[in-house]
Formats: structure tokens, sequence, C-alpha cells
């Protein structure tokens, strides 16, 4: 029952649901699926460095188009020779194509449909992005996995106001594609579903982007504050639709438990700032469940922040030390959190792979929830 | 011409000068003299874990009484069986007696025979410490290097005021070393002595502490805003009193030129917290000389931040990486800055040593200054 296309393959599946493992080809390495993929904004996941990113044998990062664009600027990178090796990463990046911030500046931006001309948050200087230019900027970034330029309308949104997005997305995605065609070397190109959460316009904006045959497809405009379940749902009615043999993508998404449950509804790959961003408030993940370590009864703790992880962090400092560091404001705390949130999340998805292989994703999954929402803070 | 005691030896000296190479035992580890230590204040070099200090094979750090007391405080530090554990260093502590910061806070304090009470800088608390208390704090810190209480006047001070210092200090070195007798374990406690930049004055005090023959020396009071050339000759004419037999130790000094004339000096110990202060504010060590990384000619500058270099920024990250870092406020910014400087400086301190095994001290010393103070911004 193995699927494969020339970049995609699938090598084994859960019984019962749709989770699947795979094998993701990029110009920059293979990513083992389900992957979840920190987020460099700037070019620099915070607080880490490659390095880091490396010794946790990181597959994919994420690459903000809209913030690199701005600074350093493409100047900048391309005289480098690109974000790689800007950054110093030789694995993948996957870049988003900028739509989802220039439309959440509703102050700042103005639509067409050529493309949308916004101001700088940093300057307020004039800028136009339109799929021909998203596309553009993310081959000069020289990114593996390019994401469609897309209208992502609020959460909530009207119908209406959802249904013209996604059918603006349809548009852009077609001159994307055309934008895209001129280069052919194993980089790929995602389609991205809108819809906002009514069921029946994610399946015609879903049917519409399968008209196109993109090698991978986005799930965009979820997690933005909709009912959790409401999620879900769209993701189910979502995978139900998309074509076996290609990656789906569910962005912005990141909890453990959300992990747990996209793969089970046949999500491959997941991208979210929670772990750093959680990090940096002194919010860690850990196997005994969600603590914030900058709490009172941290304060002389001797346990390691978790007791089943071997990260620089848990292998070697306590509770207590995290605890202090945080209270004395050393930036040392938001870097070791920071790190240990995405090792979790790295971890947390091989031990996913691992459970389909085995055949025991169903019973891992309820293991590790009734474990991670029992205990903790 | 060898010296020797049962915790430190001299094992090279630069003839025409007063350098020299020794290895100083202490409870955790041999440090190989002389040697720059980087400050961890709060228990932290800042933005730097222990896992780093290691990779750059660093023997000894220094830890702030006055800032540990206040916070996490001795009872937490205890619990975790002193301040090696709780950081997670096995290597060489030396703790100050927390006289200069109390000393620093002319507002918040008030100075009897006994000691001085302060206010702390976080709370507003009341608090005391004396030559028993401060010798005591530090004992349970667990720390390898104990400073005496030592009454540090700020600069410029009058003679009077030098002369009151100098004498209380004395007094004061006395009860600490009463304070400190009790323990026998390896650990050392050095005398300071001050008398500001008067030269008699800081001649007699440095005879006062000789009369109670401490097994290592510190200079305090310097490097407090003096112009240069009267730090370095209250430097000269300390360390032609001093036994040869004894470590020296500059407190707080630490820029690259410090470093080559305070060991031609016959200086063996050095700390600053410039490296890392430095780092976070964009200043760079190089071979090259100093650069402000954030400056404007670095934003496209593909070169390594020192060509001469091989930390973990210089072998990865270009200038224009690191520029485009500290303009976009990322955290790793200060974190690579300051890996560089913490590196420069054990690096320097490395060569340094070897020129004086290798005889070839002066000229190494013209050959570096004059490279360093002609490029740079």
């Amino acid at each position: 029952m193995k699927t494969q296309t020339q970049y995609f393959e699938i090598v084994a599946r859960a019984a019962g649901t749709k989770a699947r493992v795979g094998r993701l080809k990029t110009p920059h390495g293979v990513i083992d699926t389900p992957v979840f993929a920190p987020v460099g904004t700037q070019g620099s996941v915070k607080t880490l460095l490659s390095q880091d990113l490396e010794k946790l044998d990181i597959q994919l990062i994420l690459g903000n188009t809209y913030h690199l664009y701005l600074r350093p600027g493409l100047e900048v990178i391309q005289k480098v020779g690109g974000l790689h090796r800007f950054m110093s990463w030789d694995r993948a990046i996957l870049t988003d194509s900028g739509g989802y911030q220039v439309f959440s500046m509703e102050q700042l931006r103005r639509i067409t449909e050529e493309g949308v001309e916004f101001r700088s948050h940093l300057d307020g200087s004039l800028h136009f992005l339109s799929p021909e230019k998203a596309t553009e900027i993310q081959l000069a970034l020289g990114s593996d996995i390019i994401m469609c330029f897309d209208e992502c309308p609020p959460y909530p949104c009207t119908e209406d106001h959802a249904r013209r997005a996604l059918e603006m997305t349809c548009r852009w995605a077609k001159r994307c594609q055309t934008a895209f065609q001129s280069t052919e070397d194993g980089r790929l190109l995602y389609g991205i579903t809108q819809g906002s959460i009514f069921p029946e316009l994610r399946k015609e904006s879903t049917q519409q982007l399968l008209d196109l045959d993109f090698p991978g497809y986005a799930l965009g405009g979820l997690s933005l504050g909709e009912p959790h379940p409401l999620t879900m749902e769209m993701v189910a009615l979502s995978t139900d639709l998309l074509p076996e043999d290609k990656p789906r993508y569910l962005m912005g998404v990141g909890t453990p438990e959300d992990l747990w449950e996209g793969v089970e509804q046949g999500i491959d790959q997941f991208d979210c700032v929670l772990p750093t961003r959680n990090g940096r408030n002194g919010q860690l993940f850990t196997s005994v469940g969600k603590i914030n370590i900058k709490n009172a009864p941290y304060r002389e703790d001797l346990s390691p922040p978790d007791p089943h992880c071997d990260c620089d962090l848990c292998s070697r400092y306590s509770r207590a030390y995290l605890h202090h560091l945080f209270r004395s404001g050393e930036l040392s705390a938001l870097r070791l959190a920071s790190l240990h949130n995405v090792a979790f999340l790295i971890k947390l998805m091989r031990k996913i792979r691992q459970s389909i292989t085995n055949g025991t994703f169903l019973a891992d999954k309820q293991k590790f929830l009734e474990t991670y929402r029992s205990q903790g803070d």
C-alpha cells in the first residue's frame, strides 16, 4: 500500500486513522514526516543557533518572507548567496508567502486584484506584494518549500468575505504557479486552501486548488482563535479530499495535543512559534504536563525541568536554577527554555512517527495525552 | 628559578619583565595563569551556558556574593549543594566579597567598624555584611577562591578617605582570616590591597596585608575611571612588593591591552564584565581591532567577524548576519557576540602564556598591540 511520487513517499500508516509516516525529498535533504518546523522569522529561530538546531537533528525550519524581505532585504541575502548561507543552515527551509503578515496589518495595506500594497512596520516605507513578487522573493531566498501568496481572512469573518478570499487565493495560486514554473530543481510550491470555518467553502477551496495540481497542500487560515473542535473539523474534511500521495501542511499549529490530533487526521507538516514564544515566557512543555517555571513552587525544586528529557537544559540544570535565571532576568533563561521546548516537540514528532511505524499510534496518543493533561501547573 | 608553594607553582618567566606563567591548584582543578575569568554575576555568565564555557576550556569564573546572597539566597544555594552544583559548573569559582557592590550604593548603606548595613537593590529589604558574614557566605557558596571583605573607596577620593579605607580594609582582613581559618580544604582566601591612586598608601596597604600572610593578593580599587598610566603605576609598585611565590589578582580589568600590560607587571589573574557587556552592545574584540558590528559598513560584509577566530560565531557566520541579528533585535546576537568576546580573551591569555614560555613575550605583545590599535572601527 505504498504511495510514492518523485519527492514524497509514504512508508507507514496507522490503522484506523489517516496518520502516515513519509519521506519528503528537498534540495536540502530528506524530511521525515510528520514533521514539526520551528520558526526562524528573521533568519534565526529565536535564541537558538543553527548549531543548536543541528544538534537536535532538525530537518526543516520556517522563514518569514515578509520579515526577511524588509530586513535585511533581498539585496543582502542574494549577495550572500541565499538564506541557507546567510544563516549557515544547510538543511531544508520552508518560507511562507508573506500573505498572512500583510493581511494582518489592517490599517497599513490596500488590496487589489493585482496584489497588496502595504507599509513596512519598521519604517513606514511603501511596498507591494503580489503572487509573482512573493514567489520571486522566495525563489531568491532559496527556500526548498515555497508557499503560494494567499488571502488569509481573519477569524471571525463573514461567509461572503471567506468566499471572496478563497476565490482570490485560487486566482493568485495560478499566478504563483506561472511565476514558479521557470525553475525545476526539486523545490516545491504548495497551494494554500482557505475557507475559514465554513465546511462547504473549505471543500470548495480545496477542490479549486486540487484542479491546479500542486506538489503539496497547506491548510491556511486556521488556528486563528476559532474553537478547537472547529479547527479539527476543517482539518478532517480537508485531508479527506486531499490526495494520498502529496504532503499536507497545517500552518501555525503546534501544541503537543494538536500535533497528535493533526497527525491522526493525516497532516504531514506543522510549524509554530509556540515552543520559542512560550519558552521566552517561562512556559515549558514537559512529559509531565505544562509548567511555568517562573512560578514560586519551582524556587527550590531540585529536579530537572522535565524528568524524561535529555536536552541541554534537562540533562544539567534544575528547575530551581532555571527559575532563578528567569527571576534574575538572565538571557540564558530564554535560550534554555526555548531550546527545551523545541527539543520537546522534535522528540514528540519522532515518537509519533515511531508509534505509527510500530502500530501503536492510538494507544500512544491516549497515553501521552492522559499524562500531559492530568499533570503540570 | 622555580617558585613553588603547596598550591601555586611558577613554571616560566619572561626575561626583562615581571611576567610569569604559573599553575594554581584549587579544589576544582588547576588554573593555568595568567588567567582571565569571565564574570557570572548571578550564577550565569550572561547569555552563556556552562556548556559554552567548558567548550572554551575555561578554568575559572567569577560569581558575585552580593547578588547571589540576595537572589536566589543562601538557603536555595545550600539546599542545592553549593554554587557549583547550582550552575552545573565543576571547575573553579572565585567570588568577590560583596564589598565593592555595597560601597557603590552610596545612598543605601551605612558603614560602621562592625560592617555595612545596606538595602537590597531588588526589594529595599535591610541587610548587613561584615567580614565574618561575607566570608561565611562565600564558604557556603563553595567558592574556591574567596576574597576578603574590603572597603573600596570610589575614584576620585581624598587621601584621607583612602587612608581610612585601607586601614579598615586591613582590620577587616584580619577578621576574614579568623572567620576563614576553620576550614582547610584547599580553598584560598585572598587579601585585597587598597590605597586608591596614592603610591605611598598603596605600598602601605600592601605591606599591612603582607604581614597577615595571605595565600594570594588582589589589587582592589583600581580601574574605576582613573587615568590608565596611574592604574599601571599602582600595579607596578604593588607587584614589586608582593611575594614571588603567591598569585596576584588585578580585579575588574579586562581590555586586551590591559591584559598584556598587567601580565608584564606580574599579574596572574584578571576578571571583567567587558567581554559580555561589550558583546551585548555589539562591540567585538577582534584580531584586527575593535569593531561595532551594528555599524552600517558591516551590513553587507560577508567576511567572518574575526578572520583569525574559530569560535562558534566566526567559524560559521558572517559580519552581515551578526549585523542583521543585532539590527533585528534577535537575542542570538547578544549570545554570539558575548561568546566571541569571551573566546577572544581566553585565547589571548593562552597566547600570552605561550609567549612567556617561548621567550617571545615582549615581541608578541608589541606585535599584537600594533595590529589591534591600528585597525578596527
